[in-house]
């Protein structure tokens, strides 16, 4: 495949050398806001830069186009691209509205093209074995599950687009939380209603919350929690589910948050306390994994894990979160509009 | 002192010990709703039988009562023994309802003696140094709290007193999330407001919660989490605060919980992740350190760590959580009356 | 069983309570080397104390002793009580020399008594976990094991009788270490080399070696070393086996050491490194689990595990390693006679 | 500077990276026993490639040439290097004898030029703070060390040059287990004397030890202890050292070993036991560092960290060790001559 990446910044340098180093792919574009591209950047990836996403997406020779730019400019760039006949993997969140997200469906069944989130987690090594076991009922049906998702904000937060309200999809809760989102509602099913409280703790010079609490019931009746924070002072990923029969939980996701480990159990009331645990060391292979799902479901012509729709679900529940706060109720997610 | 325990079951066996270890206490009677002591029961302590527990609390040379009984008997005991001029140690939660709590308070107040909640969790060693540190400022103001509480189930636990609601103060929410409650209110200040969601996940044949989760803003604007579990495979107590400068987190309560340890660390955005990691190895001390800060406040004539007003506000912030969860609401905990 | 206890001290306080609570046994009788007892001592097991150790493992109605004295005192001891018919746990290390272990044992096959040595590490869960999982061919065939056994030595520890070479078996290596040279022994077979270094690095006012390594190969070709340490300021035990076809790793024993951990994996060119992890939390449970072999070795009328003939191989390795070390060489350990 | 590369394995791929992002560095060729290089193999480093090294060790335009080939090329090429004027970064194990060394050495005095080893442990963030600290005296006079280096083979190892001692150093012992020598000479200082067993315990096919075990003493009396082994199935790196004041752990090198993590303690005989734990996520970053040194020395016109006369020492120190186990004995290391 022949791909354009828009946007410059720390996505666009995850995701393109994956594309580089994959054999039946050319990365042939990159698009930046700025007129030319920082120095050194585009040599390493062996392609042309670009200024004007909307003729690099309309290109004739192109295949499928990553958007790794703000949310503000999920919808806009990624409809143009499916329409004009483009697979698109968007960066999460999918989008700011359910309107937006609507409209990217309906431009990707227009088209008949693949549209496809960029929720990396579930590609994670830790996840992906994890899902595995949950297939084949190791846990049995889920009870509770809970994520503590942090990280160590950075000097000068306030001036990034993450702290912009007309660019983001919102704060830390939407932001790393949305990942959190997407994979209880992979393990838990569909997600019924959310209670949440989000406060700015630290990083008083914006005005987006930098932690945000969530509480999730599962159309199932499972329990969810969710911590998403950009003041955790040591880098944290832990996702845990708990089951009739048995648990897992995985922490780190490689890299500043430390090797990937999943560990499973089984529900023994007379056994001492025991634990099968894996360690993925070295590098974090998601992106990797993510694009082979993309290209797989391209090729299979079918929804690829984490597609356009769980885009879509996954907004919708961080829309139904912040209302939840807004209105001091618990907010019925499945038919939520805000 | 010469002390009274009232209960036979397994608090009685963690805290009578202490009592007969103790130079200048005595343990004189033990009282069981049973006619006799079991087996044994009654040897280890080299203390009398009674089964009459008005008769005891009002001995006239008895100076304390440990009221170790299921908690719909928390509050007439507790204040017949007050009336009596005993001091109290009391079991959590403190009793049922708050009319119960306040009854409670002005028998200790009138009768001008100690009346001290169970909170045990305030004296493990862990917590006292996590609470040496936050006093001393190391952690700067509290931006975040999280508990993650949870212990295996049994076979059978639907015979249990736990189980019972005629006798139990709420269902593993309240059992065991109070002590995170009461923690929360220690290190955040006063819970502001409250949303909570319960589920029966597992022990299906009773009707209390085994599942409990809720989110709490204090009145200072910090948020905390709670997820009190009876489904948790493997047990676990995790206990986490994050401030302006620096955080800690407690895992482990010694025994069942494994090895109670403490990491403690700082806000640096430069330097590498780091922790001070202090370990208690050994066995729980907490029982130990509660009595005698129990017989501290009676000497110094003050208010114990975790006394009867402390029991009342947790009381309060559990009941007022289960009436969010009734009403689909955020609910005010600071005036909250049922 | 009657049981009488020769010694007064630490391991005393550790064994006698499992005598005391084991439904069908007595302790009848505690001899120390003081004329009275230590306030309180006696009261709390229930038995009569002496001074007189040889009246005591007479007395006509006593089955077994349990000889808990400095090592200078073992063969003596031990060797009258089985003289006179009694059955005999002693503490490790079995004595000093190899004829005082000839003469243990020859006492032992005349009078047709037990005897076994003290070497409970045998007995914590975890050790008899891996034997167990060792047995069934989990790990194939031994290629090389490891020892880190590490402790904090104490203020004054120069005027203990472990620091006094006319009543120690020796020094650190031997005193800690010979609880691993017991357990190589059990996992490797017959140990047939040894090289040692041992020094003082600390406890400089006694003249016992305070730190011991040693390398061993097992007749089997199995390489070992083992580190024992009165200077590792943080208590350590670690004992790892690793095999052809897989690998075990314990670390902790419980109290001061942190909670028991068995951890085993396989050899596996192919997936990511992963292990079985099992938690022993609570208490020692060494101890109980020993004496219950002792008495179905004594029931059973056969060798228990870590008999006399255990003990007399361990001692006779500690000599070899410590001669190896005075030599400059490598000691044959097999037919090793100082 | 100019430099070439001599060799097309792994550690070129580690190395070679590192030359190419410098920004005042150009590599310029890398010099291979193949006619043409693997496929895509020159272009990610935008360098020629040679098959003639002696030609590209004398270029004029050429700085500095890092010898990445087996142990058996490195005196010749780093002496045809030195006298030509390049400064040397030669990989580990300097050389196989003595001789070689005491001639690279020579080589590099007279042309005086850097020679470093490529002993780039000294270089993980880890081991440099560890460092630090040790200087500042946080650990007193050392008192014992442990090394714990272990790897999991690979089928078909046999076929490796590794395994063939025509070209190898020496078995597992010496491949991987100079570098805890090396650590050992760094923290403990000189090597005073020596014992060793080695083994083959897996890889029956080859003939070099895949196993292997050492005790040192210091100069100064401090004990150290090695194990370095092709068949620890799950990869670890350990190496500590114990001091009169306090310790220090290291564990994991990154990537297949797991986050590297640096663990600092004090003597203290009345506190709980506890750790400073210092973690470095991400990558291994040693390349870079040890890199930057190279430079530096150059720069400064003195001698690197882990130079030449290091790599001489522990050459002297692993062939004394193998001496050892030949010879049934301990070895003294300092004047140690084949």
């Amino acid at each position: 495949m022949k791909v354009v990446f828009i946007g410059s910044g720390l996505q666009t340098r995850r995701r393109a050398p994956v594309v580089v180093q994959s054999p039946d792919d050319e990365l042939v574009e990159i698009v930046g806001s700025e007129e030319a591209p920082p120095k050194g950047f585009i040599e390493q990836y062996g392609c042309a830069w670009g200024s004007d996403w909307r003729a690099a997406v309309t290109r004739a020779d192109v295949d499928a186009v990553a958007v790794c730019t703000p949310p503000h400019l999920h919808a806009e760039m990624s409809i143009a691209a499916l329409e004009a006949g483009k697979h698109v993997l968007c960066e999460k969140p999918l989008c700011r509205t359910l309107e937006e997200a609507e409209a990217m469906l309906a431009a990707a069944r227009k088209a008949k093209r693949v549209l496809k989130c960029g929720f990396n987690h579930r590609h994670h090594p830790a996840v992906l074995e994890a899902r595995r076991r949950f297939e084949q009922g190791d846990f049995g049906r889920p009870i509770a599950g809970r994520c503590r998702y942090g990280i160590c904000g950075r000097p000068g937060y306030e001036n990034e687009w993450r702290a912009d309200p007309a660019r983001a999809a919102g704060g830390q809760f939407a932001e790393q939380g949305v990942h959190a989102i997407d994979l209880f509602r992979w393990f838990l099913g569909d997600l019924a209603e959310v209670s949440c409280m989000t406060s700015i703790g630290y990083f008083h010079k914006q005005t987006l919350d930098d932690n945000g609490m969530a509480l999730f019931r599962s159309a199932d009746g499972a329990l969810a929690s969710l911590h998403s924070s950009l003041t955790h002072w040591k880098n944290l990923f832990s996702f845990e589910i708990m089951g009739e029969d048995g648990y897992f939980s995985i922490e780190g996701l490689g890299a500043s948050y430390g090797t990937e480990r999943l560990s499973v159990g089984k529900r023994d009331f007379s056994a001492p306390f025991q634990d099968h645990v894996i360690e993925y060391r070295g590098g974090d292979s998601s992106w990797q994994s993510e694009w082979r799902e993309f290209k797989a479901a391209i090729a299979e012509n079918r929804e690829p894990l984490g597609g356009g729709a769980d885009g879509l679900e996954a907004v919708r529940a961080t829309l139904a979160a912040y209302n939840a706060e807004a209105t001091g109720s618990v907010v019925q997610i499945r038919n939520f509009k805000p």
